[in-house]
């Protein structure tokens, strides 16, 4: 198996927060990120399709990692999404977020063109790899075919951690299709292999994945560690019906608003519920139908020391 | 119908050029523009899907639409593409094509979420247009699906053109549905509306359309500005058929890398011939197949003074 984990555990893609103007707040953004270490997290993989990363801006994405890096936050628990339909840009988020030290960085395959070919995708990432030719670069490949249509299949996988063996050192399984998963920790049981949904956690650690990246882990990730920290257990099946029951009720809304807004909820920060086009925000009716479905149907609430 | 065109004629999407060390070439590229602007075409539109604009960098498309205008291209001419996924990068390049006085920019709706809202797409136009904030800037929507997947529906068409009436002055179509074109021209006549393939440049023309926006005018402007100027004429749907067939060719080899396989070709300059990922260039066999068929099936050839 794996020789050494370079990432594993509960990952969240952290929501971005914005301010009155629109602007991405950095505020909120690493007050969020703390809470989230503090509260069942072993990592962060901000700047994912959770996160909007493809609605922010190439120097918004590096001035808030930069902050959350200021902060004091140990980049060696950030997976920062780095991916562009361009090598040029995102060769220059990588490298940023390599020379801040970033634990590794997960990334899009170019997604603007519709089925390109293998060997085009390979030169797409050979190329990234060579123009930022830095030792340090550890590359999470995030595959989410659901939105960005394009894709890793098997033999691409393993392609590139055949030539790029110190680099390509894992996948993001958002397929949302357990025996695609399960195809690739059969196949390559050396690459860390997260898959995208909590739905997966215990299947996948009995595979051999490294853990979840999964947008719910935002609001939910307390449950997620404790299942992950106790999966040989006896109780691991019972955790994870629960963990699974709250993210289908989650899933019955628009997941990133909603996230948003049970935030603003729990933190009475109403600043909090913003999200960019072409995102909308949940409407306050469907907001508090929110808050009470899953406060009625799971027990769910968040809690932040600030407010207690 | 429209008071006054804006733009009309033959418009290429001009193909992006690439030097030895990967970089795009400036002097290649205001070679080909001059080219373009001398052999048929009306204006150019940098930066489109055939320009492979999604494959380039933020920082590469701005100072590339600089050459131009440095070169002595008129930017009343110039229609760059500006779209992005982001409203934050989408201002920008707006707010820079604006400032270098171009005639127009063609915007793609945000492509990575898939299903938006037409709410929140109308919300990223709107912001846009409220970010850049210059009366100078004139937008028009580019609608193609089966590239971006997200497109413009006639009511989100209508709707912004209502909110905007001095800004959104027009669309390319390039759905490649004459139906959907023809539909857009009816609802909306005074909107200047370019199909986005000479398929459709003699239907167009007849049912009220500005012109053509097409890949393939980066090597068959001629043909389509001959037409263009005598669509009236006797012989027209001889002409049409003529460019039609040419097309037809054309679009069973992969388009751009043969544009650029014809170009390198025809200018006796190999190097033209390179394209970004996730495109790969032609190989060689390939690129000879390409320029025998052409020329076999249709007489053609470019023709460039420098060469003669």
């Amino acid at each position: 198996m794996k020789a050494k984990q370079n990432f594993s555990g509960v990952i969240a893609p952290a929501v971005t927060p914005f301010g009155e103007d629109g602007a991405p707040d950095p505020e909120r953004f690493v007050e969020h990120a703390e809470w989230l270490l503090e509260n069942g997290c072993t990592g962060l993989a901000p700047f994912g399709t959770t996160s909007e990363a493809n609605s922010l801006g190439l120097d918004e994405r590096m001035e808030l990692l930069e902050e959350l890096v200021d902060a004091g936050i140990d980049p060696a628990k950030l997976m920062p999404g780095t991916g562009s339909c361009s090598v040029a840009d995102a060769s220059i988020l990588t490298q940023h977020a390599v020379d801040l030290g970033c634990g590794g960085v997960l990334m899009l395959p170019p997604f603007y063109y519709k089925s390109p070919s293998e060997e085009g995708l390979f030169h797409f990432f050979a190329d990234v790899i060579d123009d930022v030719g830095d030792d340090r670069m550890k590359i999470y490949l995030y595959h989410i075919p659901p939105v960005a249509q394009v894709g890793f299949s098997l033999p691409l996988i393993g392609r590139l951690k055949t030539e790029f063996p110190e680099t390509i050192l894992g996948l993001k399984d958002s397929s949302g299709d357990w025996a695609n998963t399960k195809s690739i920790l059969e196949a390559y049981p050396d690459l860390e292999i997260f898959p995208g949904s909590e739905l997966f956690l215990l299947d996948g650690l009995r595979n051999g994945s490294s853990g979840v990246i999964s947008a719910t882990a935002n609001v939910g990730a307390r449950a997620m560690r404790q299942l992950f920290d106790n999966w040989r257990g006896p109780e691991a099946d019972k955790m994870q019906a629960d963990i699974s029951a709250l993210r289908k009720t989650i899933q019955g809304f628009p997941v990133v608003p909603t996230l948003k807004a049970l935030i603003a909820h729990y933190r009475e920060d109403p600043g909090w519920a913003e999200v960019r086009p072409p995102f909308l925000p949940l409407g306050k009716a469907e907001a508090d139908r929110a808050v009470k479905t899953l406060a009625d149907q799971h027990g769910f609430r968040l809690e932040f020391a600030e407010a207690a």
